[in-house]
């Protein structure tokens, strides 16, 4: 861990503390394009021998049959079932009132403008694999899409034989049928361009590796119409605390953070000195019970204990940083609220760990990283559906604008622009 | 232009009409890069150099003074001036119900989630230049960011020396002071990244050339937090007209779209071979009248003219296109509306031309191209602010949410998830 005196917030230690360690991803794009372009070639045949490659792969139809969901479905104990509907539950009643409202003005007489929200037809929720098993992640998505009213969704994930029973459960429960057990930059390509059997989608939903991540930045830039929901790096948690934060709950809440990856971010902005050595001896107690070790080690090497002056400077750090998790471990915390510009998920008062958020209390757990924070929020029902502009205007509200477009096209030389009114009212 | 007769519209059919043109953008992505590396590495010197390369930039200053904006204002004549009010008028009557409502939501006892819009700090509007003057665009991005509300609003568009008054006259009425004389994709590196004098944005919106374009694609890729609005192609206009269109009307709309350049893309959809055999003389007709001959000719070569058997498959089509523009003008056109599930900004019957809308109905007309229209909207205020997430959870809430977070941490092997609720409620 690295321990930073702020207390003096000079412009360097501000950028130092909010600088994240970059990571080159050209080598991960590189492989993601060969992956990609070799699927665009060869189609299903080419999505299979990644799949073999990388996952071990070796089933026989890479989508789900009705008898794999049903048997998956019965053989989730009820503990699991239960937490998975409790989770969904809160995570509808959250983002329900999401759902955009059309409206209509007439903006001068005889011009009618109207905006309607429709659902994106084709959505595909990446789901990863490997040694973990993400049903929450199936809600995160799979919630908003079922409120939106998608069409289709497709969940792709991947798996060698079988995926897993909570996997499926979760999806279920969001109304989705359409399951391939396919992940890798290859699933990404196979839901952009489509492959045999595999229609393609209008939008890329969920985490991923880095390969993944590459792949998604690909297949959304390559001017063919497939949108993603945003790019995705590494996980990251930012902690506000001051002396009245129990340096056990602190210890927690980092180690929790920690434990996705070596490459997750973890900073603890504290106002308290003593906070802060606490919280480095529970670190160290804490982490004997857990199993994660080599995680958790790996990325506390690049963590920061920053003492800080106070908590307008706190805010300060946290706002040009942007985290995609920001605990206020506080005093009247939520007092605090409105100090937040730039972050993913706030967490306000000591009983609020980011765990709650990952799982259950309803809010969106995908979240934008990589200081992404400062440009958008996270996944919700909107991200689902696109707002479509219309306007119907009569021949006198035509009128009415003539003049107006006529020269505002004479401006812009574009006389043609000016001749679609002139033939419609001034022959 | 290209006649088809899909009165039998096969799978084939369909896929011949709906594929675009489509470019190679790999080598303007190549000299993207190599701009964009170049400005990261010398500044504001490199934006300079380029700008004095490729726009035979020779200002002093890369910011446009106050008096430099003062004497705009003074050089522009009333009727632009009313105009451009008239135009920002309506579009601020039809932006200001965008603004999305923050909301809180007790999902279960003790745990209130809310979300609340933020609006992004810091954002770029790129205008274009060269041979265009785009007064229109400045409204269409500067009024929804003066309704979100954010903090700094930064204009960069080419100029050698001045930039034309219309263009400074709107950007003033959006409440925009920093303005610079710098375009092209070093532009676009100096919002992303910052040089000497100019901090960077969070977010760039706008539409420029291909090099513009394939900058924002690699600016908003890297990992290093600055997003655009969406990935632009060449403009789009799809009419579906029956037998009851004046052809002069349909003629003259196509013109307007042809005009924008060679690689516009135009199609009509009609059920009446008559209505297409008129269209095509009236083409011929009106463009005589018209100033930007080379584009239209240009444009209107790779223009389609389709003939359909009725109004069901023309709205296949066009949902399957996803055209940016769609006009509808046909009887009783305000009852299709509901057919639309792909589209950008749609114009409803005969006295609604595409250029009412790209100036001044009110929509704004900031759109989504190349088949993106499937998969999102336009720009518009929710485009500039950010729906951050917020959680405060009671002890009782913790205590209500604890099993289901323990088992969804346990399913999903991440022990130290479940150890941040544990130290806070079952020591």
């Amino acid at each position: 861990m690295k321990i930073i005196d702020a207390t003096k917030l000079t412009k360097d230690l501000l950028e130092e503390i909010t600088t994240r360690s970059g990571l080159d991803n050209s080598s991960s794009r590189e492989t993601a394009e060969a992956i990609i372009s070799e699927v665009k070639r060869d189609g299903l045949e080419a999505v299979i021998q990644y799949a073999q490659k990388f996952d071990g792969y070796k089933r026989g139809n890479i989508r789900l049959s009705d008898a794999e969901i049903a048997d998956a479905l019965t053989e989730l104990d009820t503990r699991s079932k239960n937490a998975i509907n409790h989770a969904f539950k809160n995570i509808l009643a959250f983002h329900k009132p999401q759902k955009p409202v059309d409206y209509t003005v007439e903006t001068q007489e005889g011009v009618f403008c109207e905006r309607r929200f429709i659902p994106i037809e084709n959505v595909g929720l990446y789901i990863p694999g490997g040694s973990a098993v993400l049903p929450s992640t199936v809600l995160m998505l799979g919630v908003p899409a079922m409120i939106a009213g998608c069409k289709r969704i497709v969940l792709v994930t991947p798996a060698s034989e079988k995926i897993e029973p909570a996997v499926i459960y979760a999806a279920t429960l969001c109304g989705i049928s359409e399951i391939y057990a396919i992940g890798g930059a290859q699933a990404i390509a196979m839901l952009a361009y489509g492959v045999k059997g595999v229609e393609k989608v209008d939008k890329i939903f969920g985490p991923g590796n880095q390969f993944v991540t590459a792949a998604k930045m690909v297949v959304s830039t390559d001017g063919l119409g497939c949108m993603i929901d945003m790019p995705t790096g590494p996980s990251e948690l930012l902690i506000i605390a001051d002396d009245t934060a129990n340096p056990g709950f602190v210890a927690s809440d980092l180690l929790s953070q920690a434990e996705h990856g070596v490459d997750s971010q973890t900073i603890l902005l504290s106002t308290s000195q003593k906070v802060i050595n606490e919280v480095e001896k529970e670190l160290v107690k804490q982490i004997s019970l857990l199993s994660r070790k080599k995680e958790i080690e790996g990325c506390l090497l690049n963590s920061k204990l920053v003492l800080v002056a106070n908590i307008e400077d706190a805010f300060t750090i946290s706002n040009k940083y942007a985290p995609e998790h920001l605990i206020i471990n506080t005093e009247n915390a939520r007092l605090l609220k409105g100090k937040v510009i730039n972050a993913g998920s706030v967490f306000i008062g000591q009983w609020s760990p980011e765990s709650a958020g990952d799982y259950a209390s309803g809010t969106n757990h995908s979240l934008p990283t990589s200081g992404y924070a400062r440009a958008t929020g996270g996944v919700a029902v909107e991200s689902f559906m696109k707002g479509i502009t219309f306007q119907e205007l009569s021949r006198g509200g035509l009128e009415g604008l003539a003049d107006t477009i006529i020269t505002l096209a004479k401006i812009e030389k574009l006389d043609a622009h000016a001749s679609a009114v002139k033939q419609r009212i001034l022959q």
